[in-house]
């Protein structure tokens, strides 16, 4: 498979692409418009039988592209049939003639597939401001209505989708499990882009998860609300945010399984925490791939007010500059740590805060310890893997976010993204 | 003059450092305390007479360092004899031996030049989290005192006092005026340092001005404030926030002009209009030494509720790392403008925007104006001066910001600031 990007690969990828599970009825088809790229695919359509619903997220810019503002429309309703994604072209900012781009692949995807245009989900990706044009995406349509009704997509097809929703990703991203619910065998497979942009409420990320559960309009909504908040509402690349990022969940109900109304009904826990775990590894994955990532660095916080305080805490720390800078560098400089903290707006005296590196407590009662072994700290910093714990009070709220270090690459790639 | 960085300097330093005039009665010394730097000054004392009075800002961070939190103390009564700064280390998070060093640091002054420890205000900035030696600072105090006794401060002292607050700045920031109170000759001159976890609400940066006007303690205090908001409020290098932060300016009185109560007391509008100037001047150059900064760019924005409302989007603009690193680029990727104002946090519809970049309309209306001339964009991105203007609405709040390109030079710095 061809990706996009021209940058090496991160060294953060997993060695391969995981084998991700037909899941019954999930048609898979991809095509290449060449609306941007050569020679590569760029266009993914994803089928789903009647009875479908459909819950996630979209971006919360107040300038939102014009894929994200169709998508919303279908969101509430919570009903889906298909999803077409376009890499390449974010189509925003492009007024009437983008909102008429959307109207005709909806449109194409209906008439090739026999839904309604109200039951197609759309999600664009790639530069902001120029119209996109609709015509050789309705050249391919009936191609991948064919080979997306040919069955439902095994690991192979995953693959080729999750290459096809790429843009400045050097790896393909995607996650998959089996879980049960109330008895019944369920499977849940998803697949994810980032890089850039990429930061809470969902920025430059797409993902896209299928299962064969049965989950109600209202179920499926809230599960993917939790499941946002603890993944790809946790990670940072650098604090920017997208115009288009979006992360949907289909269920087809295929398995069969109980119908459940209410997310804390007992019967759903082992379906939350297999759907938590895929969630998480694509937002781990996505944060791998930042661009220029040469490390993984994961901020957990502890003794908030609440969960999201310490998420919010959590997230400063791992948007710094200076702290991703220092992780780049492999200096254990735990006083941009202290600093970071100290700009989240928090009142948090320096009595109170206890900064972690690796297993290792750094600072604790307001200053660094004594017994501190910087060397230790620095060679933490020096691996691939690099754990920031920060203890900001007696609160119960705690989270863990992830993000990577700030690389020359970051600047390579973004000084010259469109050239 | 020794500059600590190691880096080379900055392409947008002017020149070189502007004549600084003697303020009567403003005695500069510099010295060397080795707690740091080898072989360079890295203490600066003032020295003031009676009767002088104080107003300034220090950080927000909730993490403030030791002599923050110590000059917090005098601001309120607004009276000051004696500043030292110190650079190399900042003293924070040093718990209880860091307050020991600036009680220790304080009395020396007061001892040395006749004054009470709560006359002295302190400054320091540096590294985080190591617990500095007073007795460095007390050995050479005496020799500084004298040296500041010895007469007001001119060019030359000015300059050397720049060059001793310095850290990682590549050249030295200055800027002075003359102007009149009710008639009366005034003058001010300040300096500052920056760079790096430059952000608003004072991050990582010092200022420190003297003028011989006469102004209350409450009238320095809110002509402070105002020059804040609209300088060092108003600049952003990466977004982060130091503990450290201040900017104070001392006023000796000795001019002798017409004591004014109310900062809108239109005898005052020329020095109001002056003090601007230079404190927009010094944030500028900040932000012109802004770590690996190669061009300065300025953000607009216009039509805001509110002046601080459109100075929140110009912020969002301006810290962006996909915008700083587009104009590094030479890019003039005017979606990531959008992109940025889109997480503002406003409720800004895309119709109402219009983006300007250099003196060109971008986009307008929902969309990229058709006559768009991205060449004429790209060249004047590729230019050391970026100008970004974008109206926002048809409020009467507008608003100017200061902030650099995101270059190699950033990372290469802060990935290697301890080493």
């Amino acid at each position: 498979m061809t990706m996009a990007s021209k940058h090496p690969r991160s060294p953060l990828a997993p060695e391969r692409f995981p084998e991700l599970p037909a899941i019954a009825g999930v048609g898979i088809a991809v095509g290449a418009s060449g609306m941007r790229y050569k020679g590569r695919d760029d266009l993914l359509l994803m089928t789903f039988p009647e009875g479908t619903t459909v819950g996630g997220a979209t971006t919360t810019s107040s300038i939102p592209g014009v894929p994200v503002v169709w998508t919303r429309r279908i969101l509430p309703g919570g009903r889906a049939r298909a999803l077409l994604v376009n890499a390449g072209n974010a189509n925003v900012m492009t007024g009437a003639p983008g909102e008429r781009f959307a109207e005709r692949c909806a449109a194409a995807v209906a008439e090739a597939t026999g839904c309604r245009t109200d039951e197609v989900c759309l999600s664009s990706t790639g530069v902001i401001g120029q119209v996109p044009d609709a015509g050789p995406v309705e050249k391919v349509m009936a191609d991948l209505a064919k080979a997306a009704a040919a069955g439902p997509g095994g690991p192979e097809a995953w693959a080729r989708a999750a290459t096809a929703i790429a843009t400045t990703d050097t790896f393909i991203k995607g996650a998959a499990a089996e879980t049960e619910i109330d008895g019944t065998k369920v499977r849940i497979a998803g697949i994810a882009k980032g890089s850039g942009m990429i930061a809470p409420n969902m920025a430059t990320m797409l993902a896209f998860l299928a299962t064969d559960a049965a989950l109600g309009p209202e179920l499926i909504r809230d599960l993917m609300r939790e499941a946002n908040d603890l993944s790809f509402n946790s990670i940072s690349v650098d604090g920017d945010m997208s115009t288009s990022d979006m992360s949907l969940m289909f269920a087809t109900g295929s398995a069969g399984n109980t119908a459940i109304d209410d997310l804390s009904d007992h019967r759903l826990a082992a379906f939350r925490h297999a759907l938590h775990g895929i969630a998480i590894d694509l937002a781990k994955q996505i944060a791998a791939d930042g661009e220029g990532a040469t490390k993984l660095l994961t901020v957990k916080v502890a003794g908030a007010p609440s969960d999201r305080d310490a998420r919010l805490i959590a997230l400063k720390i791992a948007e710094s500059p200076l702290v991703k800078t220092a992780v780049a560098g492999g200096d254990a400089n735990w006083g941009r740590i202290a600093m970071a903290v100290g700009k989240s707006g928090y009142d948090i005296p320096p009595e109170v805060l206890t900064i972690r590196i690796g297993d290792q407590v750094v600072a604790a009662g307001g200053g660094v310890l004594p017994d501190y072994d910087e060397a230790a700290a620095s060679a933490h910093y020096a691996g691939r893997d690099v754990r920031v714990t920060v203890q900001v009070g007696d609160g119960p709220g705690a989270a863990e976010v992830w993000s990577c270090d700030l690389t020359r690459g970051y600047i390579d790639i973004n000084a010259d993204y469109r050239s």
